[in-house]
């Protein structure tokens, strides 16, 4: 590829959860700001998903709403390519074929199929495979195909998930040793994007904003739910003409990264000079993100809507991403001798 | 299905080698006598193939010289659906989705699996998934899908084969258990089909004929290499005028399996009066086996030949395939929450 080209970046989505605030921060914003550097393009992993996912509505609510949400954020599907892996079967062939070069022993050391491993150690499980299916298992290698068959270049990932571009790079190689020719993979190299991953925010129970934790404050919740969770973010009792420290504040943390800089700083003047109590912080940090999410929550209902032009969009995005597939799966499948005809 | 409706078998056939007298013996035959009972569908597996062949040529030979070979033998695709696992894409988003309701301490018990292990072990590798990849750790799922994707109601198996059944019956009870509501896959059940794999037919040494002891007479060589494989047939040397005992004899026991009852009566009185020698049995073998396969060699050469009308009769069968297949995948997607639009 010639240096003046931008290169390919790829980002995936996995659909496990309404997206919320923390998602935004940690994964939407700086993923979006790709754009400006690469030819961004995204897709939802809906497959990936249903290593987890067990309710077939819920998955399909989950995709829908991770769909519509980067789109009203500022995800531009004509500037980019945006579809659902499931949309694209190529990614399901050329999986069977680099499961057939990837050594089983490099998933062994997979670090979700470890951890799933360790909690079995942990609760006393003698089956260390007690619980852990095969789609856990195999995942690594779909994600490798999800990179691979879009030609990509670049990765972004945060530091705990540098395994993934490496695993990926690892089967690339492999393919290519034995079968290359003609015809390569390309193989990736993993980016780490500033604020990837990198700020955790709080949720309204004080810990790291997550579904697990039942703490989140959903992007596009009705207005009064949106009040009302604000509302209940964890707060000391420290009276209201007292100094407070910010920095130990829920809200404030996410003031911080909500409100302008002028008036995060005005706050925290305020909060450490006293008079000024937690609710009323709560207030404007209420009006903050209303402010910001009212207009966006609109687009974003309209879109989610059953049968609104979300499906037209995403069903062009997969018509594009399958014309960038299909070479790669003919590719490859002349090499290992599948032949049509 | 009602009980009068003929049930669906399905066989896949391994694209490993040039076909043989012991496939024919072992496999063929006795799998196009199921036509007489079931509505019977057969695949040539040559993704399977994959994760041990790693010359694409060679797949690409033998898939071909395959398909030849039971068209020539009797398969009739007009009567039966005949077609490439690779031609039905559906098959691997289905070994995606199944792999997810798969534990992996099924494919940890898998009996190919196992065996690889074992035979770290005995070659004193520490690692006893060394040289293992992932395609054959994930094989019985994929076997599993072919099966189910057909909504197979049989499955003819050799009597060391019973696993596949035993864990398709067990990957498709789980997504029944999971998911199943107005839609199901039919769970399969194992046939055992006099000869399938009962007999083993002798090759040129002596042992079982087997492409991995290289001993192999392929069904469709060249009459002079046909001529050339009976005649190195291995045998003692007793001479000519002396009583033999035809059961120790590899010629006479491919001799009983292809020459017509009363032959065979006749050669082994010859055998054991004395006066008929090894070299003449070979010579009878020889002609016996030419006067069946010289017409059938004609046919087979036609079809394996580049752009012949194989083609069109894999890309019908496919066609057919995978409308069958369709409705299975698109029902389990539905229940899984994948949807379209």
């Amino acid at each position: 590829m010639a240096a003046e080209q931008p290169k390919v970046s790829l980002t995936g989505i996995k659909p496990t959860g309404e997206p919320h605030l923390g998602n935004y921060i940690g994964a939407i914003r700086p993923s979006l700001e790709l754009t400006e550097t690469y030819e961004s393009i995204y897709f939802i992993a809906d497959y990936h998903a249903l290593t987890s996912i067990r309710d077939g509505a819920e998955l399909a609510r989950y995709t829908r709403s991770v769909a519509a949400t980067w789109i009203t954020l500022g995800l531009d599907p004509a500037k980019t390519i945006f579809y659902r892996q499931s949309d694209v079967p190529e990614i399901f062939e050329l999986s069977w074929v680099l499961s057939c070069v990837t050594a089983k022993g490099l998933m062994n050391r997979a670090h979700a199929y470890k951890a799933a491993r360790d909690r079995n150690v942990e609760n006393g499980v003698k089956d260390l495979d007690a619980g852990i299916n095969m789609g856990l298992f195999n995942y690594p290698v779909l994600m490798a195909v999800d990179i691979l068959i879009m030609n990509t270049d670049v990765v972004p990932v945060g530091l705990d998930q540098s395994q993934h571009v490496e695993y990926t790079a690892d089967i690339a190689g492999t393919f290519n040793h034995l079968y290359g020719g003609d015809f390569t993979l390309t193989v990736p190299t993993g980016i780490y994007p500033a604020g990837v991953s990198a700020k955790s925010l709080p949720g309204t129970d004080g810990r790291k904003m997550s579904k697990s934790y039942r703490n989140t404050i959903a992007l596009f919740a009705p207005e009064k739910q949106l009040r009302k969770l604000v509302r209940g973010i964890v707060s000391d009792s420290t009276p209201v003409d007292e100094p407070k420290d910010p920095d130990t504040s829920a809200a404030f943390a996410l003031y911080e990264n909500f409100a302008a800089a002028e008036a995060v700083k005005d706050m925290r003047a305020r909060l450490e000079a006293g008079g000024t109590g937690w609710g009323e912080l709560k207030n404007t940090l209420f009006e903050t993100l209303n402010d910001w999410l009212s207009p966006l929550r609109e687009r974003y209902d309209a879109l989610v809507a059953p049968g609104s032009e979300l499906d037209a969009i995403l069903a062009d995005g997969a018509e594009r991403a399958r014309e960038r597939a299909r070479p790669v799966l003919a590719g490859v499948r002349h090499a290992v001798g599948i032949t049509t005809g």
